[in-house]
């Protein structure tokens, strides 16, 4: 998602190979990046920086870059609860919270870069006209984009997690393929998702169970139950050893649920 | 669904309206039973006797009914955990499990009684050529109707309560209205889903919330994290005042959600 979101933003875009692996430095590559060497580089020369990466790193990372004395616009556009965000807000004089909903952006019309707070139509500004929408959230703060985000994310990781565990369920009780018939016959459209779960769903495993630890606190925070979505983050975290294994089946994906 | 279920089924059949309510004494009367005045009256008259409850009452009805010496053959019909329904098993000397998917069976190809247990094709023989359409499980045993019942539901009433709870989140938040713009551009059907789910799934929060329980004691037995339906019994003890009111609006329900 980064790379396609450093695509579509206007103007020099900086980023820092240092340490990267040669997956990335290809994809940056592709994007039409600037290298600037290190992040503390990329930092100093910038006037914004967006911050896109896995939600356990989010909180570090604004640590990093807050560290350097980053005077310009910090944009966290990560899957973290609203706190999380504004917690990160505090650490920056200018702030835009972040949500980005979507495919990685390669064709228009398919994923939306939420924005919100005071500095949002600014940052909004570099990617009007690319593959990648940004909408400003009226009147909202820190949070606000943060927040549609975990509401968004909480249905469709939280249903696929159900979906993969609900699956290894039927197995585990000698139900599966009963449970796929009267599916056929009652659900039309569920046994083709589960079908598609593994092979999509498992190989991002391993960055979703930070995910949802933040939509769970985000749940509890609401005064709702959060259990949804610390039962999707055992279940993600039971598939992580799947990083990056397209050819992912469901009968592997159940033995590792089932463990 | 009772009244339905004891429609469907071939000889007499009889019920107790003991203690009933004037609204189930008609069901009964429109489905052409015969009153037998109450339980113990029935049981020793029949020679199956079938449980259909909301699942906090199973195991109760079923100790009742082996408390009056019964010899039949019993069929627990309910929607409790495999573990529950070999509970039931071992008070009676014949048992059939069962498990019911579809709404209450009043048209063909609507519902399903899943029937499992040596003699499950002696009961299913009741309900051939019926409204409601009988299917042994072949080789399946005590619990193996319950648990696909039990799988079934935990993804129809797991993503209902998920639903409901992500709506609340997003109120709570204050992006309701973005969460459904972004709905119907990238998931149609969804918001369409939650309008649906006040006026149907409200008024029967109240018998749901032991199914939640049931299902959840299924995914802990198996192995599997619990949590999505623990929060989902939570969601629906927290509608359980909407019983039997229809008319029950999303606003009204986000408001119970969010006491």
């Amino acid at each position: 998602m980064g790379a396609t979101v450093a695509a579509a933003c206007s103007g020099t875009v900086l980023w820092a190979s240092d340490g990267r692996s040669e997956a990335t430095c290809r994809r940056a590559t592709e994007a039409g990046l600037t290298d600037a060497g290190d992040i503390e580089s990329v930092v100093t020369a910038a006037d914004v920086v967006i911050s896109v990466c896995p939600p356990h790193g989010a909180v570090e990372m604004a640590e990093r870059v807050a560290g350097t004395g980053f005077a310009g616009c910090y944009v966290d556009a990560n899957a973290v609860s609203p706190s999380t965000a504004r917690k990160i807000a505090s650490r920056f004089d200018s702030f835009v919270d972040g949500g980005l909903i979507g495919p990685p952006a390669r064709r228009p019309g398919t994923t939306r870069l939420y924005l919100s707070g005071a500095d949002a139509g600014r940052v909004a500004a570099r990617f009007e006209g690319s593959v990648l929408e940004p909408r400003v959230l009226d009147g909202g703060g820190p949070g606000t984009a943060s927040a549609l985000k975990m509401a968004y994310a909480s249905w469709t990781k939280g249903t696929s997690a159900l979906l993969a565990a609900v699956a290894a369920l039927a197995a585990a009780e000698g139900v599966a393929d009963d449970l796929l018939t009267e599916w056929d016959l009652s659900l039309p459209g569920v046994a083709d998702r589960l079908a598609g779960t593994a092979g999509e769903v498992a190989p991002k495993a391993w960055r979703w169970t930070g995910e949802m630890d933040e939509i769970a606190a985000t749940f509890a925070e609401a005064g709702l139950p959060d259990g949804f979505h610390r039962a999707a983050g055992e279940v993600y975290r039971r598939l992580r050893a799947f990083k990056n294994s397209p050819e992912t089946t469901v009968e592997e994906m159940l033995e590792a649920l089932l463990r």
